[in-house]
């Protein structure tokens, strides 16, 4: 995870420093999102995917970088103040406080359309299924639409489906990306072992956003760099209210057995993906 | 042209009403944005391109989605508070008027997204390089960059090449992407005739820009769905200001000369651009 974090943090510095830039400031505001520390969590799932399956570092890199930057920008739009109205991350100011508004709009724009070209700039034999895994989690069928659902969701009313729902496409959908486009790294879409791959992907990222919630209820403002509560003064629907916190926590264990049974028949070279899913449901940041 | 625009309605309402809806609200925000009217100049462009070098319909109606649906997601972010405020659009509210600014925020993404999306589902054999050229058409080395510039632009001064500047940004870089991306349907990126329809692109895409200062200034409201003045009203640097709207006009033409040049050595198939590049300049909405 170390190696993996570290070789993130190059190939992205690489990639946001690289062009002359146009706009100095819309550079400046998107190296200032890019390179403002994070977990790297989706890179390094991309890199430990791609590995399980035989594929190697320098193949990686650009899909590695591509679901981070894709993260990168939703982060910058979902602390906007028509959106979740957040003015620190990562226990500095967001994007629109630093800079302002309408550059934290084009920055988060410019990162996504930086995801595609950077993705596009592999000239990988299966470009085309990275594309469209990678559309396919951001968009209306994504990301995109897992936070319109959820922004219609504040102050209403979700059962636990309906929240599992919301979550597979607001956080799930590039969690699942990121394995997939590790895997196509080195296999072809309708090889077994991406199936296999993907079902793993869908315990974890269902999982990750559960820990999540658990730590807004339970988890400490310092460690975590935000403040905690903030999804019950908002009158969001979490799994601590759904199932009390000791019910949170145990579907959080399901899943993580659900993911590393999923990994079983990939043998040895998986181990790294099944620390990462032990890591992920153990984490207190 | 009429040809083409009626293929384009049909293709983006096949697009956007594809899916079952995750969000309902997203998507049809999507829509209202990507169905209520529009010029669709840039698909028109990928048609007409495509053709010059012998491609058909078929392989060009996604490279066309795809362009249309950037422009599209770029009006959507542009018209929101943060950004040129604007109310109004083709006599219609702006979308984050229609429905909500977040909305607004998320349609717009994932418009972009699809666009990437809509090119890899091609499965063209020359995908990746059309991703590239519609990516770098629409980040910080294109159009997010250009309207950083035009944002930081407001209310100070520049100078006739600096206004350049940020239109081939703002707006040129995308008229650039679509005549590439027609081309690119029917011939390798080093063939001389994407050269030659490259130059054409630029001029035309130049043209337009003042054309559409110049409409500011003298255009009629009622034909253009939209007031006029309001570059004026807001301290923008525009042609006329610059160059007096008869110098406006004159450069203009200049322009469509070399455009109309560029295009001679590739005959007879290329006539629909020149009437295109005339109709850019002659137009008066």
């Amino acid at each position: 995870m170390t190696t993996a974090r570290a070789r993130t943090e190059q190939v992205l510095a690489g990639i946001v420093e690289r062009a002359a830039p146009v706009s100095g400031e819309l550079d400046a505001a998107m190296r200032y999102s890019v390179l403002g520390g994070g977990k790297r969590l989706r890179p390094i799932l991309v890199y430990a995917a791609g590995h399980a399956l035989g594929a190697e570092d320098k193949a990686l890199d650009a899909p590695a970088a591509a679901v981070e930057l894709i993260h990168a920008y939703s982060l910058v739009h979902d602390d906007l103040p028509a959106m979740d109205d957040d003015d620190m991350r990562r226990g500095r100011p967001t994007v629109h406080r630093a800079y302002s508004e309408a550059m934290a709009i084009l920055a988060g724009d410019a990162l996504q359309t930086l995801a595609f070209e950077v993705l596009a700039e592999t000239r990988h034999p299966r470009l085309g299924a990275m594309v469209r895994a990678l559309a396919n989690a951001s968009g209306r069928e994504g990301m995109a639409a897992g936070q319109a659902l959820d922004l219609s969701a504040v102050g209403g009313r979700l059962d636990v489906d309906a929240l599992a729902t919301m979550h597979g496409y607001k956080t799930g959908a590039l969690i699942r990306a990121a394995v997939r486009l590790g895997a196509l790294a080195a296999a072809d879409e309708d090889d077994p072992r991406v199936a296999a791959l993907d079902t793993y992907a869908a315990a974890i990222g269902l999982a990750f956003q559960i820990q999540d919630d658990i730590l807004d209820v339970a988890g400490d403002a310092a460690t975590l760099g935000k403040a905690t509560g903030a999804d019950a003064a908002r009158a969001k629907p979490t799994y601590p209210a759904l199932l009390g916190l000791d019910g949170a926590r145990a579907k959080a264990r399901g899943l993580l057995d659900e993911a590393l049974s999923a990994l079983a028949p990939l043998g040895e070279r998986a181990y790294p993906l099944a620390e990462l899913a032990r890591h992920m449901i153990d984490r207190d940041h």
